[in-house]
């Protein structure tokens, strides 16, 4: 059972706000389904995106997304994080949401490893789109809205995270380049690398939705199968010429 | 009218395969519209997404897509370019993919800009994003699906110009950014920084389609009406708080 403390000194009916991301590792549940889960049914709603801390604290512009299924809790919560420097959208699409924050890390370990390989802008351009569409598809299967993912919790943080020289996890994949196998880099890590842990969720569900994610499934195959990182760039080309489908 | 040197050269029914960018100023039209006016109601495919010439040459990793209305058509052109390091997908929406590969450049510039002012990375990855949104919001008015501004010739290639220190339309938003006018900016340009034009056909289509685009319409200001880009940021980031619309 998951501890959580200070509890009682939340009102019955208040609105939780989420900002953890990630999938929980054994449950495939998403941040707001644990807080659900564990309070028993409050009303949840999930801050995510582009909105890296040393930035925010110093009144930058930001913008972020405040999504939930009940719409007065989303403008709640969009009234009382509101700013001049911090834009806050609604979305009623916390599935699509939560699982662009989660699932984007892993797109960024892999955009590590594009950039540990000196494989250029194309690919590294190529790596996040793809890897955004196929975080789509899963989404799609999930019941979130495709178009979800194009917004400031999908493409917006992943823009941030694979461009930032502090992301532990583009750091892991530039290990993983390097020639570390999975175990050394996750190893190596300083503090949590998310991504890996949600490689580990995405081909959960990748396998449970059926849906195809060549991606997510190379990172994961990397990092806890022995699967060679230099082999995944002729792999990823070489699959069969494709629409570009999301 | 338009003068198109070694037309005889062309089988007439070879299908034309277009890699220029851009709207036509004073008709708004599309290049393979251009094409197809001129030569006479030729099959044109569009080949657009994130392909930096300089990285292409030396077979690093690249995918593009070509998208035009006859399937047929996109396949010849997807089967000619393929190549182990260079994937090309195929995608219908050939207005969607012309429109995100023309304004794109508008969105550079003001990502430029935002580089200039040193506003951050949140700020930027919300720019980028944002600006793809009314992007689709206008492309899906003129009849595009708007998850074609998720991929390659949107998302991708605007990753890809958004990053470079080798960008014409980022490096025109820098000197925004430095006090220069419009004018000034645009004078000092190397070559055509294809935004500048481009800010013009988004000002024109998004008043012809009645679509908000708040920040194409921000830099066509700054570029031709005087408008102080000092004063952007504040006017984007306080408009009245709204859903995540796409």
């Amino acid at each position: 059972m998951r501890q959580v403390a200070g509890m009682h000194e939340f009102k019955r009916d208040a609105v939780r706000v989420s900002v953890a991301k990630g999938i929980e590792t054994d449950t495939r549940l998403r941040m707001s389904e644990v807080i659900r889960q564990v309070c028993g049914g409050v009303t949840v709603v999930a801050l995510s995106g582009p909105s890296h801390a040393e930035e925010v604290a110093v009144d930058l512009p930001a913008t972020i997304v405040a999504a939930g299924e009940d719409e007065t809790a989303c403008l709640q919560a969009q009234e009382a994080f509101h700013a001049p420097a911090f834009r806050v959208y609604t979305s009623p699409d916390i599935v699509g949401v939560e699982l662009g924050g989660a699932l984007k890390n892993v797109i960024a370990v892999a955009a590590g490893a594009c950039d540990g390989f000196g494989l250029g802008d194309n690919a590294k351009a190529a790596l996040i789109t793809r890897g955004l569409a196929e975080i789509g598809r899963l989404g799609r299967a999930m019941g979130a809205h495709p178009l979800t993912f194009a917004g400031l919790s999908g493409m917006g943080d992943l823009i941030v995270t694979c461009g930032s020289r502090h992301s532990r996890n583009r750091a892991l994949g530039e290990r993983l380049a390097s020639g570390m196998t999975g175990e050394e880099a996750i190893a190596a890590s300083k503090g949590v690398a998310e991504g890996a842990r949600n490689a580990q969720s995405a081909q959960a569900l990748s396998e449970q939705y059926r849906v195809e994610m060549p991606i997510c499934r190379v990172i994961y195959e990397v990092l806890y199968e022995g699967y060679p990182i230099r082999d995944a760039v002729e792999r990823l080309m070489g699959r069969r010429a494709k629409p570009e489908a999301f």
